[in-house]
């Protein structure tokens, strides 16, 4: 069994990495070679490109983090969770759901799709 | 915009497929060659074990069938939804939620999730 939590939360710190050197330490870390993302709004095909998603989001939304919001739960090399992303302390703005696809336990694909988008995003 | 719901539907009519014929027409006219799928209890690593499985859920569960549970959406070559197997005209038995993943507009990969299993399963 996977473990499903530990994956999720190398997944959301990764996006909370507030600076280049943080988020390549956690690629370093817990992302597999040649890594990919998918969701409605924004496309990675390599570590470098996902690195600038995660900076542009962040550049973007400077006083938003993103956390978990269910029990991630997952089987083989599949995990699946929800999260959102808002202000410390208050009701997320965006929220959705990913399936990360792991190689060697490391993050190698992800799939997203948005559960709340606000009207005015 | 991938055709979320028609790529769902096509889904769900291969697994409430019958008879083997039905099974392997729809294998052949909506999946890409050499499809996987891996939910928490089964995985297909080709068209024949797929084709296996869903009898051996037929089988098993002669007057259940699978039904959609929400309005499937995606993105690019991915689709995602939530089913339920029970019997017609009742609540079902069993739920989940499934991601596919296209290849030139067929379903090539699927990961499922387990939403709701009853405890004698």
């Amino acid at each position: 069994m996977t473990n499903a939590r530990q994956i999720a939360d190398n997944y959301i710190a990764t996006w909370n990495a507030t600076d280049a050197a943080s988020r390549n330490a956690l690629l370093a870390s817990h992302w597999a070679n040649e890594p990919t993302y998918h969701d409605p709004l924004m496309t990675a095909a390599n570590a470098e490109e996902l690195v600038g998603l995660v900076g542009a989001v962040q550049d973007r939304f400077p006083d938003f983090r993103f956390k978990l919001t269910n029990t991630p739960d997952g089987h083989g090399d599949f995990v699946r969770f929800s999260w959102g992303l808002g202000p410390d302390d208050a009701e997320p703005v965006i929220e959705g759901s990913d399936v990360i696809m792991l190689e060697n336990t490391r993050i190698k694909h992800v799939v997203g799709f948005l559960d709340r988008v606000p009207a005015t995003a």
